[in-house]
């Protein structure tokens, strides 16, 4: 997920995009095919350092400028004239911003389908197990043990079939050129934005520039994800409690010790995932504030976005991966539930939780197979 | 709006659901018909005081059990005790705030169809009005002037279709009973639950007391609407702006004045939305942190919700509101226009505005037929 | 609480405004005294009806405007022409904000006081309790159950201590005029200023119409205290929990039940505030949001702080008064705690709790004697 | 800045806290000075890749684990059993978080005040040039140019205050041990304590492990800073608007340039403010949100901070560099401001714009001398 957000993935994606556009204006009759080649050889080909272009780019306030200056200084005549013709700056920024949206949501997306993989093996097999249910932290009536993990599993594959949905249609092409009018294509821009998306392997779209609810959806998308894994996480930590001690992290060597007392099994990828929680609702606001951004290109909305949508993706990166660990691994001690149930004196009555765990796994929008696929 | 938050509309609801909960149980033999239609004729009849019951509520934490207590005082015998079978307090709280968010959405969903229906009239007929395009706020090269206005229309249109789609899926029929295992319904609750909602006028669904990522897509979907609403309120007091003068709010009686300065007209309308966009994304936060709940009912998170959302849904309101009166009189001024785009001297070539404008109007989910009728 | 951000309290506020301003006017002889007297005689004993000038300051944008007609339209002559002579909207919106937030923190603070009093109480009695500290949700090493109590005593302490020095520095006399330069006063704006503030009960200060910094740290400092009524309910509702059980909220008449379960008793204080840390953090982004203010007058930003100012107020009262009766009438129960620290197998050195319990308690800035009072 | 939250800059303050630590206990006793200093020369010469061990941490969810871990391992007998000695991982962390906030504090303090000196020459020199005031986006009435300024000035200058108040009370020595109870000290802890805080230049203090006010407080202190430069960016970016052209940005070769239209000189250095300031909110309220620590320690919340802190330092320090060369640069266009003041026609009457200069400018709490040495 780091390599996905950066430098040089930031580089690569930036130069596929000078490469394709001039590709797509070569085979549009915009510019010399031969010429268009030159461009595309050179971007596939020329060596940046990625550390010492972001420098410069911070400076500049946007990477476009000190990277089409490279290229343009190492290009000459028509080639240095027509790079990165009709296009701006903040093109470059927000195509590589959905490539990369796209390749971290794949990342993502894995890690959590083996969390409701994983969720709803356990919930299957526990969904008759009478637990006492706790409600306000305190015990309520019993349910099946298993329903809770069911509810897990679908809080998780709801945010990631909302994710699925947002980078569908967020994570797309951008290409307006200088203020958003698509000037100077010869009124071919709508046929070269078809073939850069295409290249680029994204969906067309018209611009975006000042139109940002897309990112905040996948923003928010993102947010509501590592809230569900949170909600795990503040589960299982619960349950680990001394006293309670029905479910636990699986012991992972190096993970969940003290450096003070021996005997602690610290719920260390729950930790990930809660702190995670803490983070991302904040991180969200800051890209929602954003929105109302100025005329045809805003100043600072826009640019806030980047670091924040990493940010989030790292933070559900990270707590996805703990928690598929968690889920994976997860220890359920059925005479800790026993005890608890009978100390409770609420009887043993779990109503519909069987039904209700079926119900629920049915609704993972990935089916039947990848749940099926998950228990081989 | 505010009645569609209001403590009657809160109690009118929770009256609603015990009726219904009553036949449903009813109508599957769970309970006598005789007994049910006792229960329902008193939530039909019965005369509280909804504020009172606001107030008993806010002590006992919860909605239903004051509610439930005062129907049980006026009733005897089989109803006093059947009564909210099955049912907890959860249950009552969270089916009247799906009901209400869904009222409120249909209220918000008309303000924002006048907004995009009076912008996609605006964008036309200026699609090649040329204008000064502006990027970080300093002049960048020529627009159509519609088409800054069509990106308006295409904000909120994409978030109004958001919006739709997250109370769809988001704002359904809470059922689950005290610790969310439908006990103590002989097996019938998923036909209770059907019955249940589809009196309600809500679709079914298996409970959510603790997962929570659908009531948060709703809040997120209403701050993305905010922002849309922003972006367009941002542009505006821009371009009212002295020396620059490309349009402006209308005068509406009473509104924009000053009470030092006779001469001024404030934009009024577009500090309601600009005010709503700073405060959205915070509350939409609030919500988005109580995402880990504890357990089979969370301690603090959900109760959050209810006026977290209420105020987005009053902030959403006020704001496409004022801004529908804005957009239906936003007062354009041609001379203005050409005027800073020859100060400019960056020439008069849109580009393919005219196109982009088509494009994006053509994308307004509720399709031609809106905007057809809107121009009537 | 909501009686200080009431209408009603609003309107008093804005009322003694003008006709202090009158009377310092008149003291500096721009204006007549008599004069004077008769806008400060209408201001006191005119009737206007809350509701309806506040939904004409919706219109309007503020409230002065409509407040402002309507005494002018009650006097007449030199009166109705010097009225409100070299003030604006938003000296009268502010300053009332800045009275209301006067008022509104001395009432918070009283409830504080209470909850620091009675858990010096608690932790000194239980300073050397042996109780099995916890790190991580998990067992950690002994302490003295009254080093849980002293923290959550300095955190409430130090954050009582914060708010009255944010209050102290942030909610000051507002008067500008139109633009900010105290215009049409003949170089007495200093001294009409003094007295202004002096009438008021306010410091006296330059104007801050665009610079919002005071406000943001009072909203700040609000939602740390939040926070930490928010540590003290997390810490009491984990400890409440069955299988744990070392202390427990009060019983209250009509809180904490349940509809649906006789037998439990809900951490319903712990909840409110709860409750209330999850939503601060967001209100208090968004007044964060609104500084970067436009200008002389900002459009939006600080428009938007009342409203979520008066909601951070009403959250911390309800936490704050909750948190009152769960800290003076807090179960804690011995054997409890002896039978968990047993369980743990961990000794019963607590090292220097105690002595930590005393300097914790110490650093309360109203010292001891408010610690004595609190105990007689 | 980046420097002072560098993996290398942990690891040193890491590493000088296990040193210190031992230095103390030996001077109290507690251990043998010759143990103390062989690990403190170990501390002052092991090489240990930074990189590496932020690794691990991660995995263990604390630095101190795998750091305490290797200096076990190069050290024997005696010191190996008592290095770390009456600490836990927290106290490591807290207190090199404490160390870098001091380092950050003073760096980020500095840029503050070259924005304050340069602020303060601009606002004496204008104080008394008319030029139109603006509320609400809108013409209003005239003000000196130098009291806008004054007030961006008076707005930093405050927000340094805070920030260095907040910072000086929390952050502090952090020194509890396992549970916070400072156990194995044989009663010498506060004595260690103070020697230990002496040695690392932290102000004593007892635990904070779970009560988190102070670095709460921090953390909104600079998203208040952040806010501040937010305004003055604001402001700038508005009145270097074509049509304005008030005032601007200077000239910086590399910045500020556009890849499409090379007749642009963007506000760059406003974008980086205002960037920060959409950001800063939501990274404070993540901080806040974490206030409800659990008992001893908290699992997620504390965690949380270390990387929102950073981020707040990094981008107050962005913002605050780049508005000291906006503010030392500062090109401001007389006639311009003539000639929009003449063009408002609403006189140029300054009312006691210069007399409120002076009085901003006064309350600066590092008072006239730094005024007086940024000016020589």
């Amino acid at each position: 997920m780091l390599a996905a957000f950066s430098d040089a993935a930031t580089l690569r994606s930036a130069l596929a995009f000078e490469a394709e556009l001039a590709r797509a204006e070569a085979a549009e009759g915009l510019i010399d095919t031969e010429t268009a080649e030159t461009i595309a050889v050179l971007c596939a080909t020329i060596t940046i350092d990625p550390a010492k272009l972001a420098e410069e780019a911070a400076l500049a306030g946007t990477l476009a400028i000190p990277l089409v200056a490279r290229l343009r200084a190492a290009l000459s005549g028509e080639a240095a004239k027509v790079l990165h013709k009709g296009a701006t700056s903040q093109d470059v920024a927000d195509t590589v911003l959905a490539c990369q949206i796209r390749a971290a949501s794949s990342l993502l997306d894995r890690d959590l389908t083996r969390i409701t993989a994983a969720l709803a093996t356990h919930a299957r097999r526990h969904a008759e197990t009478p637990a006492i249910g706790r409600t306000l932290l305190q015990d309520a009536l019993p349910i099946g043990f298993g329903l809770r993990i069911a509810h897990w599993q679908a809080g998780v594959a709801e945010a990631a079939s909302r994710l699925r949905s947002e980078v569908e249609t967020g994570a797309t092409l951008q290409f307006g050129g200088a203020a958003g009018s698509r000037a100077g294509l010869a009124g071919k821009s709508a046929a070269v934005s078809a073939r850069l998306a295409a290249a680029l392997n994204l969906p067309d779209a018209p611009p975006w520039h000042a139109r940002r609810g897309g990112i905040a959806g996948i923003a928010t998308a993102l947010a509501i994800a590592i809230g569900a894994l949170g909600k795990m996480a503040r589960d299982v930590s619960l349950l680990a409690q001394n006293g309670i001690g029905e479910a636990r992290e699986p012991a992972i060597p190096g993970r969940g010790g003290s450096s003070a007392m021996a005997h602690k099994r610290n719920p260390t990828g729950c930790q990930i995932a809660l702190s995670a929680s803490l983070r991302a609702p904040g991180l969200a606001a800051g890209i929602l504030a954003g929105l109302p951004a100025e005329q045809e290109r805003g100043l600072g909305g826009w640019q806030a976005e980047g670091p924040a949508l990493a940010e989030l993706f790292l933070l559900a990166a990270g707590a996805a991966d703990a928690m598929a660990a968690v889920a994976e691994g997860l220890e359920i001690d059925e005479a800790a539930i026993a005890r608890n149930l009978a100390a409770a004196g609420l009887g043993s009555d779990i109503g519909e939780s069987a039904g209700l765990v079926a119900t629920l796994l049915a609704q993972d929008d990935r089916g039947t197979d990848d749940a099926f696929r998950s228990e081989q």
